[in-house]
């Protein structure tokens, strides 16, 4: 079955904030991230394909999406190109439900690492750091302040299909602070000025759960969050570079939290 | 002095890979990067500025190049957003010689810790593992393959000024099997199918000088690159992602040696 015109513009309304807000929608596009939707079991509303340029590779996972009864959506190579934003398409685009975004319905008691980013506008940043907390165990990622928009085509290539393995929560600071109440949860800031190395923290956090707290390069945390903190963490590195790129601060946290709480388990 | 429009126009051709291979010269663009180009003690070739949207620390930062007798010239905020090919221009562009890239006038026997790059396009993740290798004390990084051109604007911005603090070599893998040839320096290969942890090898290690190679995400090390190794080191992670983003990776991988030859030191 062939795209209509009126159905190629509403799903191009996907690419904008306020196209995904209206729908409850957004887009996968490629080979890998729609690998990985299958690999978690999430299924597509519909997936668009564009015959004249599938690979190998593409044809055998519409087949695997057409077994799973997925309505399969044909349309032009440039039509194509148009709707998933970027030069190079793979053929394949998916059209997903997105998924709860309200943090009291994420919260679960039992969860061991979550990580926090505050004010993280780089769409990059955002996905390659929800593929690092999904690869070193982190249960939950909460976006806060101006964080990038989670399901804006940019981030979910960058999560290179995270966004199918861990939830990711929307909220406020309010909220979180709320959520934080009972005090079961350690909350480690990580700042320039932190005073402690997260190893020597983690030590004396044993198997509690723990928020890691990661702000944006120019700014870093609010005053706000870095007062509801417990620690105040910092990466050592030499003083040649002032900071280092917020993805790979919070992954090498996130990686130290992993190695970590195995070397507890073993 | 203002800049002539025949002047304009061979700035702007330094945003193309052509303009800097005719000229030797590159842009950098903003404060913060022009701000880690006078903390490095490297003066641009001459400085635009649009007087009409500098900000205080920009002006500041002008008046410290004018100091050491940088020539400064003006021209439009439109212009000046030409040039930089950013939206958001903070009023400063530089204009610099690209330093030496050779790999055999960089490669000096004392150095400890290189990074290898191969097949990195992106160039955000050359950008990022370059600022990544300053702060953990990499003294030199390689760029091999179809790797980003690391004076390429986009590069330079993401290297946050690490492009004015750390050598660069562009070369091909003859070179770099050339100067491996006389067996001091230890090559730890970056791979998914590594046997050994980085912890484990770097204390066979010692003090011994080491180079670190990353591959692309998509298809790892090169075959040739691979069999070069001594060592091929994975990094522990949950098998729900396939990999890592290669800046992320690299950067935790740097990162243990630093600490590893911290460790050493005290």
């Amino acid at each position: 079955l062939s795209l209509t015109r009126a159905e190629l513009k509403n799903v191009r309304t996907l690419q904008t904030a306020k196209g995904r807000r209206a729908t409850g929608l957004f887009l996968a596009e490629g080979v890998r991230l729609l690998e990985e939707a299958l690999r978690f079991d999430r299924r597509p509303e519909f997936l668009c394909y564009a015959p004249s340029v599938i690979s190998e590779r593409a044809q055998t996972l519409l087949d695997r999406f057409r077994r799973v009864r997925v309505t399969l959506r044909e349309l032009s190579a440039a039509d194509l190109g148009r709707l998933a934003g970027v030069e190079t398409s793979q053929g394949l685009l998916g059209v997903f439900q997105i998924p709860e975004r309200r943090l009291p319905q994420l919260w679960r008691p039992a969860f061991r690492n979550i990580l926090l980013c505050e004010n993280l506008a780089d769409p990059g940043n955002v996905g390659t750091l929800w593929r690092s907390a999904l690869a070193f165990g982190f249960e939950l990622m909460i976006l806060t302040g101006s964080s990038a928009d989670p399901y804006a085509p940019k981030t979910v290539r960058s999560s290179v299909g995270a966004v199918f393995g861990l939830p990711v929560a929307e909220t406020d600071r309010d909220e979180v602070t709320a959520m934080l109440k009972d005090g079961q949860t350690r909350v480690l800031a990580t700042t320039p000025r932190g005073a402690s190395s997260l190893k020597t923290v983690l030590k004396n956090i044993g198997d509690k759960p723990l928020m890691l707290m990661v702000g944006s390069e120019a700014d870093g945390l609010s005053e706000r969050l870095l007062a509801s903190a417990d620690e105040r963490i910092r990466i050592e590195h030499r003083d040649d570079v002032e900071s280092l790129n917020s993805a790979v601060a919070g992954s090498i946290l996130m990686k130290e939290c992993f190695d970590f709480r195995e070397r507890r388990k073993s």
